[in-house]
């Protein structure tokens, strides 16, 4: 269905169709087989001819021969997500973390040395700041850059083993710089968290001197992306190594920064950096695509037990159980799809705006943050069952759901601990933080937020007015077809985040100095409940308004459909506390299951229709299983 | 706590101490970083290793050299789920499932001729049932032979690709023979699906004439075991290579079986190889034991982000959030243990004995199939989530959870599908099916189930004395300490899983001829929950029995809080049920969360006593991760 392809390809459209040509054009090297190395040499050559296509510019200032198109280059590295997730990772790490940090963080002089050379892969590199001992915590790493005014250098120091890069993607192979995050020492004062221009390696790619490089070895996955350790022993930089965007060291070793609170300067630089989670976001929405129109096309052709009566043996897609497995996971895809999309228009905007709207760059990185954990969650998830749906077949490599599988395994972790995420989600709906940057850490004292909770929960987005709009429109109705009224679902998901929202307040409300961390940890399901309930809304919101703009009456109407059962099985799933919490009634909640049911066997005849709608190039599904005999 | 460990032990705990004792005195060989070949031929070489051992032989008649000791066969294999699984497969595939086929399928002469070779792996072998076409509905194999009185030989053929033996583990590299099953014809009769030994390969390990053997390549995991493909052309075994325990052809080409129904004697022959999923299900156990204990240790010494006031940072263990990953999932894991013990010990006694107890055996598959599915699919959960537990670390191969994620990851839809297994469950609940074999296949008409249903769900188990006196005993109570009383408990329990089959009764019962398969396809969800609902009181009246046995007073009241978690922790992730049928009011329900959040607490300082307890050899936890720095 063309209508449902434009649709979903959206805004960025263009895109989309160039890099579906271009890859039509070339021939897909799956790495099925591959050793370790292999598999890295594959990867390296891909990233090469991928920075002959202008696909790698996109992001970049066109003062610098980039695209100046940041949306564009998040919906290429979203495509990327169909093809070997090493590639998109690979790619993601020099174009989107190395070269996004130099661009954001750094200055002109930066831009003027590097730029051009990161975007024709010239200049490979990493982005070294996960440290084996703080992940999550990054605000407390224990690199150290310190100031030397004498030579006018900044010395990098990795104090002992839990202080190295570790994990660092470009890192063990064929980075030669890295973005080195550390704490910055001058005058025998800690300024924080700030980055480092460092290189790694020379020209015939040896470790340079006191920088030590350890390979993290084979992975669950991604194994053609080399990540590495990092270890430096009194590395001397020039004092312009720093990217001083956000903070600057004088010759004299005087600090000066446009922010004056640490943490505050910290977490905006890190805020900066959002792209990167809203590319995984997106390539996780690509495997999972990938992953269920393997698994849908396999269950409308495997045959599995006869009809009792016919003679005939039952298509697998039609057992309900099958489509129970398949059909609430692709409806999950869509509402996901068209959240992704609106993310990156916003994300797009504010980063070409001129000025720095600082209340919605809070407000996005809280998305990008949620959406990342939600999407990765149920890529999780769905490939998973991709993966049970086609049984043995779908366990063999070549039929490529095990290397969605393993690939796409860290993305809950990486980029953000997804517990860690819902949890930032929370506190920011919680707090009034835009003044208190001191108390984003996730331990921030419980008191503190319960005091400035603001009760401004339902942030505007533009799908927001249109869900207003029909709310507003509705007559309200209480009966069984409820269920299938857009109105309703909308305030029973809007009414489900006020309430979750306003019960963790209260709880958090009593705390004390002294037991602020038992107050706040004794919740915490109940914190990370509220940052899943906010994203669930706004993933329907974006639903509801991409149906509003569909304007082929058919495909409207589909998808229609198919948000019905993205809002319903998820209903479903919560049902306890709708139940505990008066929300739904016995009677109610059994008619969602059944209704659940009913979209399933009314979708069922569309599936394959809906997921050709992604337009997956087809070399990308050329599974043996999917083949004619 | 060695009282906990004695528990754990069992009945076969002197196997499982030899087994820990010969493991000390070996050096255990991870396949981490091994190619595919390198991998099989190191897991080939730990076969023959095994050999040596004896363990290989505890499940074989003593008579041909074997132990004689089937429970203990079965928990050495589960005792191999704590190496490489692929050894375990390996192993199970030559010794359970090829092995136990010629010794359980065949007669006196098979016996004489192959078991000592298969024993100690002079001959290697396979077993060939599954098809590319037909993997669930085996009694609907293809492949054929047909018997030729003249030569008194049967010819075994593969009609089409789809008829081909698919995933036959043993098959690619090493296996010298396979039993294939197959659709016996004889006078021109089909006479259902019989087993049949078929030599593949000759001495030099060339595939005999007629026979071509294809390698399925990579897999997700379990790339130690070299799965195959299997085409028959016209090959031609004698007379005796029928395996004829159930049926047999005579020189003249007469078919004789002690049993008239082709069906029902498939399905008996089928019962006896029920070893195999009990075994899935013992070593799924042991790769969930050793996931979780890696990821428990490690989140006792990770600590992320400083607790408010005291400069120190948290121990990862000490977040609820954390806590609610793993302990749910290790009290989830104990319950499993009790259950695969008592299974293994009912297998046991009645493969042991004279008398075919066809009642007792009937049940048995049917607990076997359930406590196969539900232990492979928490295996498949638990894991996930240790692996997210330890996030970055916990994807590096050489921390171990990624070829345990990887090797399991096929438990879930091989020796059954879940889905299929947890159907044959709730038919076997809803049928007097001893009589009526035909209608065992998972599209039986629903209005014969539904006739016949029989109402006397709750058979007699050892663990359901225990309960029934616990029980007896219990005063009565329905205040919220109720939630703690094990009599409540497994009343609750109970009482679902009676309501949840009477309800598919009900709804089975409006099936008429022409709406069969329609009636049974829409109560789908419905029946496989019964069986869902069946095998959790079964694991929860396990675990009951197994508190009572023990005799030190510490250990038993550390299960049973850790009973009491599994049961509220499944009550809690099922509430909607009790809700909306009237079981637990929304005060109550709440008080289930609460009462999992205080659990998890308690249970936080027992933890590593909990993992500990399983005494899995100190080498199969050698993660860097767990080393000292």
């Amino acid at each position: 269905m063309t209508s449902l392809t434009d649709l979903l390809d959206g805004r960025w459209g263009a895109v989309r169709r160039d890099i579906r040509a271009q890859v039509a054009d070339t021939k897909f090297r799956d790495p099925y087989g591959l050793g370790v190395e292999e598999h890295r040499a594959q990867v390296l050559e891909q990233l090469h001819e991928l920075a002959g296509t202008g696909r790698n510019r996109l992001g970049f200032p066109v003062e610098y021969g980039g695209g100046g198109d940041i949306g564009g280059s998040i919906v290429s590295f979203e495509m990327l997500g169909f093809g070997d997730l090493s590639l998109m990772v690979k790619a993601g790490v020099q174009w989107g973390l190395f070269g996004g940090a130099v661009q954001l963080l750094g200055t002109r002089p930066h831009h003027e040395r590097y730029l051009r050379n990161i975007m024709d892969l010239q200049l490979p590199g990493c982005f070294a700041m996960t440290e084996t001992g703080h992940g999550s915590d990054v605000q407390h790493l224990r690199t150290t850059a310190t100031y030397d005014p004498a030579a006018r250098e900044f010395v990098i120091d990795t104090p002992d083993v839990q202080a190295r890069k570790d994990y660092i993607g470009n890192a063990a192979r064929d980075g030669r710089m890295a973005v080195v995050f550390a704490q910055l020492v001058t005058g025998s004062e800690r300024r924080g968290v700030h980055a480092f221009v460092v290189p790694s390696r020379d020209e015939d790619g040896n470790a340079l001197p006191g920088v030590r490089i350890e390979d993290c070895g084979p992975k669950a996955g991604l194994n053609g992306v080399d990540n590495g350790r990092l270890t430096f022993e009194q590395v001397r930089v020039p004092r312009d190594a720093l990217l001083n965007r956000y903070g600057d060291v004088a010759e004299d070793g005087t600090y000066t920064s446009p922010i004056d609170s640490d943490s505050r300067r910290f977490f905006t630089m890190l805020g900066t950096l959002v792209r990167g989670r809203v590319s995984v976001a997106g390539s996780a929405g690509s495997a999972t695509k990938r992953a269920l129109t393997i698994a849908i096309r396999y269950a409308e052709r495997r045959r599995q037990f006869f009809r009792p009566g016919d003679g005939e043996e039952v298509v697998v897609l039609d057992y309900l159980a099958h489509q129970r497995k398949l059909l609430p996971a692709l409806a999950t895809t869509y509402a996901l799809h068209f959240a992704q999309e609106e993310l990156v228009t916003s994300l797009h905007e504010l980063q070409s705006a001129d000025e720095v709207d600082e209340q919605r760059q809070r407000e996005l990185e809280s998305r990008a943050a949620g959406l990342k954990a939600v999407a990765t969650w149920h890529a999780t998830n769905a490939i998973q069952t991709a993966r049970e749906a086609c049984g043995g077949a779908g366990y063999l490599s070549e039929n490529i759901l095990p290397s969605l599988k393993a690939d796409t395994d860290v993305f809950t972790t990486f980029e953000g601990d997804n517990t860690v995420l819902l949890q930032l989600v929370a506190k920011g709906l919680l707090t009034s933080y835009k003044d208190h940057f001191e108390d984003l850490s996730p331990l921030a004292t419980a008191r503190f937020v319960a005091e400035q909770f603001v009760g401004a929960v339902i942030e505007r987005t533009a799908a927001r007015q249109v869900v207003e709009r029909i709310v507003d429109a509705s007559p309200g109705r209480d009966d069984d077809d409820a269920l299938f009224d857009r109105a309703w679902q909308c305030k029973l998901f809007e009414d489900r985040e006020a309430h979750v929202l306003d019960g963790v307040a209260r709880r958090l409300r009593q705390a004390t100095a002294a037991n602020a961390f038992e107050v706040f940890n004794d919740a915490q399901d109940h914190v990370l409940r509220a940052g899943r309930v906010h994203v669930d809304r706004l993933v329907l919101e974006a639903f509801v308004a991409a149906i509003d703009r569909c304007e082929d009456g058919e495909a409207k109407d589909l998808l229609s459909r198919v948000c019905d059962l993205y809002v319903l099985a998820n209903v479903e799933a919560d049902r306890a506390w709708f139940l505990e919490h008066g929300r739904l009634t016995s009677s109610r909640a059994k008619a969602v299951t059944a209704a659940v049911n009913d979209l399933c066997r009314e979708l069922r005849p569309h599936a394959r229709t809906l997921v050709d709608a992604f337009a997956i190039p087809e070399q990308f599904l050329a599974a043996p299983i999917l083949a004619e005999d």
